[in-house]
């Protein structure tokens, strides 16, 4: 069955005169059909934003006062941002699969700051699954509506919003048929390893979700969009820990006397990380026999929580995960720090990975986007900016914490997972620094900020959660529950 | 739901005395518990099979004079066969999934007879492939009831039968629970390239039901029987047509100065061929995470469909495909000939694969499962023994028909897959050869009795089933019918 809910976005201005008057066609032109809205011509004094926790939830009521530059944002939508680059030169219609989440709400500012046409399609699951772990983002997050009437008012711009399931092919197709996308950027995916490994169940949900979720999006694109591009983010953890550098997706061998340029073979270590690897396979495939246009974004592990248009307003705010599951190394690190809790390495803490800021997320598929894949290309890029170890990232966010008067402590913990915990790594990443990434590297001003960021919001630290609760070794077949 | 059908045979002999008589108990101990059967002292005279088709399936009635050994077969059932393998040691018991099939229900016997206590798991999806699609074998195949009921009034070797999906992990395992496996064969995957390219629901099944079913195997295993080896089918169309040698699933790469040996890069060229890819590297993982012993055997065409087991009795035989969707080059081939069809070779013929006799396919099986896996090995054995281009095939099958008097024809049609028609392959597959197999080489004898064979069943040929229906570059979003 599919559930098809695209959004209709009401911003009740409560000082307002001519309630429902209709825009020019000109005026109306750059927003989606089925997007409906109440304006005004007066004076901006209070913006209200109806939710469906509007009986007292206290990031549905946005006083004018916290929008410093709402007025002239409803007038110049732009001017809240330095608009240093160029805008698409054509609108660009870019679907956002999993637009809710962590990556995917950031990008989906992103590319709304930067001009494209941006729809959010996301079945909200991700959410669903804080209220089943009893876990909860460090930082309060909106709904996904008040994330969206938010961004309305303080900018101008829309997002159109279509809640489903990319599982369910009926509601997908009818997201691709409205929208039109000429580019689909997909987060929609089960994204933690440790998540894939707490039962069962689990490990065919993060399975049966990933990759019949993008074998959908595929025959979508096929179907209906073909010159789209799909711009789809994997996992550096599709390489494993291999004892030789790591290419972007390909790797030129020679053999018996005999050359030939082959996919970077893959050893992942998860039914999640194994879940992108599928994926990889299936769009390659694709890319060759229906000559879809593709580009794979192996992702490092990301930090940071603000980019600019989280900034703007806590009503923007993004998740920020700490917890055993689905938090990772250098966020938890520095929950851990600000709560006093010692950072839990796993291991011998040499496991060597690539990092990368969130704003370089961002930044990254914009510049896929904006430079796409040719038709029947299958393009890998590696996502991240800088190499660490667990260890040397304890030792980072020690001496930051010491410098704003934290003591803070390191314990080996053993390690859930089942990797290699001293080895060879080297990965490369210059494709995207060649379409003109300018990456945010690691320095103690960010890593003072995050530290800060963590220490604002301790107080909704649940410190039950920091522990990793999933062992790789002891899952097994009985659905696991969490005691209250 | 779970759909556990445990089989309980049931022998009638019309002119048996002591009906319902107890074996005594050592002549029980190699049954499973769960099979009760009637027996006799009589002469054997006629053997009811009773089944689901007893109203009049000529396949149902078996009369005791088809049957030349039977008497002694009773008595001594392992007399049927040449003895001159040694059985193992202990009895080792066997589950094959997909144990209905082409290859599993061979393999089945062919480990029944060896001495291994084998249960057949299977959904019979294989069958209602058939009914969907209007299709049917050449060779007409009994019930499973109907086969395992034969096989036991031959040869005295009882086969243990559970029906049902292994996508159903209730299912699943309460057959590991009863059956206690010390080797699954896992044979119980979609495993056409052309069905899993008919349509979106089909390709979607294909991954989930090959890809989720495995999952589940494995998780039946650690779960519940931990030393258990694993001896899944693979494809060699995991390789693609790299145009490097091919190695047997590892390859040694030396980079920038450093070596590694790592999982050979794999590229599949349907949703078929990829869910297998992904199998390898689900199962691999389990290996390298949870100790799992497993054989991957990456299969290549086979042909032929008699072994000495099946060949026993019509109630045994095997099926035999020849149509666009499930048939293989090979027997595709021979049976066209047989009716005077031109052969159809796809594009330009040069596509070159490994191929082997369905003999073999059995062989290498037993190999494997006698020769275990260590725990935590993840083991590839190519499972072929020649290599053929599709061209060199149909100019086999020319040679052989004029010498029975056909005139055979090839015609070229558009090649309906995406594949290089003129490539390197050169495959690796001296694992099994080292560990003992004797293969059956394609050979004028062998060509010449698979030709005669189709033309036996002649009448049987539904001739338009026999182009190819599914295109690679054509498959779309609507489910595909055939029409009446």
């Amino acid at each position: 069955m599919a559930h098809l809910l695209s959004t209709s976005c009401t911003l009740k201005i409560s000082s307002g005169y001519k309630p429902y008057s209709r825009l020019t066609q000109d005026s109306v032109a750059s927003f989606p059909t089925s997007f409906t809205f109440q304006t005004s011509k007066s004076p901006f004094k209070s913006l209200v934003l109806p939710g469906e926790r509007s009986g007292g939830g206290n990031c549905n009521i946005v006083q004018a006062t916290t929008i410093s530059s709402s007025r002239e944002a409803s007038k110049n939508p732009s001017s809240v941002f330095d608009q240093s680059s160029t805008e698409p030169s054509k609108s660009q219609k870019v679907m956002v699969i999993g637009g809710d989440g962590y990556c995917g709400w950031a990008t989906a500012l992103h590319l709304s700051k930067k001009g494209y046409e941006v729809a959010i399609v996301d079945s909200l699951v991700r959410r669903l699954f804080d209220h089943q772990l009893g876990i909860d983002s460090l930082t309060p997050i909106a709904s996904i509506h008040n994330r969206i009437r938010c961004w309305k008012s303080l900018t101008g711009k829309n997002i159109e919003l279509y809640i489903g399931d990319i599982c369910d092919f009926e509601f997908l197709s009818e997201s691709f048929k409205s929208f039109e996308p000429d580019a689909v950027v997909h987060f929609g995916e089960q994204r933690s390893a440790p998540y894939s490994m707490i039962d069962r169940s689990r490990a065919v949900f993060t399975q049966h979700n990933n990759v019949i979720g993008t074998l959908n999006v595929l025959f979508a694109i096929k179907e209906f969009r073909e010159q789209c591009h799909l711009v789809k983010l994997g996992t550096m953890g599709e390489y494993g820990t291999p004892n030789i550098d790591i290419e972007e997706g390909y790797i030129t061998i020679t053999h018996n006397g005999r050359t030939d340029t082959l996919p970077y073979p893959k050893q992942a270590s998860s039914f999640y990380h194994l879940s992108k690897v599928h994926d990889s396979h299936n769009i390659a495939f694709t890319c060759k026999a229906w000559g879809i246009r593709a580009t794979d974004l192996n992702q490092g592990v990301v930090y940071g929580v603000k980019t600019e248009e989280t900034d703007l307003h806590e009503e923007l705010s993004n998740r920020l995960d700490y917890d055993g599951v689905f938090g990772t190394a250098l966020n938890r690190f520095c929950v851990q720090a600000a709560v006093g809790h010692p950072l839990t390495v796993y291991g011998k803490g040499g496991q060597t990975r690539g990092y990368l800021d969130i704003r370089d997320t961002v930044q990254c598929v914009e510049l896929a986007i904006a430079n796409p894949a040719k038709p029947g290309e299958f393009r890998v890029f590696n996502q991240f900016t800088e190499q660490f170890s667990v260890n040397e990232l304890a030792a980072l966010v020690t001496k930051a914490g010491n410098k704003l008067g934290i003591e803070v402590k390191t314990t080996s913990v053993p390690n859930p997972r089942v990797e290699a915990e001293e080895h060879y790594y080297n990965a490369k990443h210059t494709k995207l620094i060649e379409l003109g990434l300018k990456p945010h590297l690691l320095s103690d001003s960010l890593l003072d900020s995050l530290l800060n960021f963590a220490i604002k919001y301790k107080d909704r630290v649940d410190t039950k959660q920091i522990m990793p609760s999933v062992s790789w070794k002891k899952i097994g077949v009985k659905p696991k529950t969490v005691a209250a």
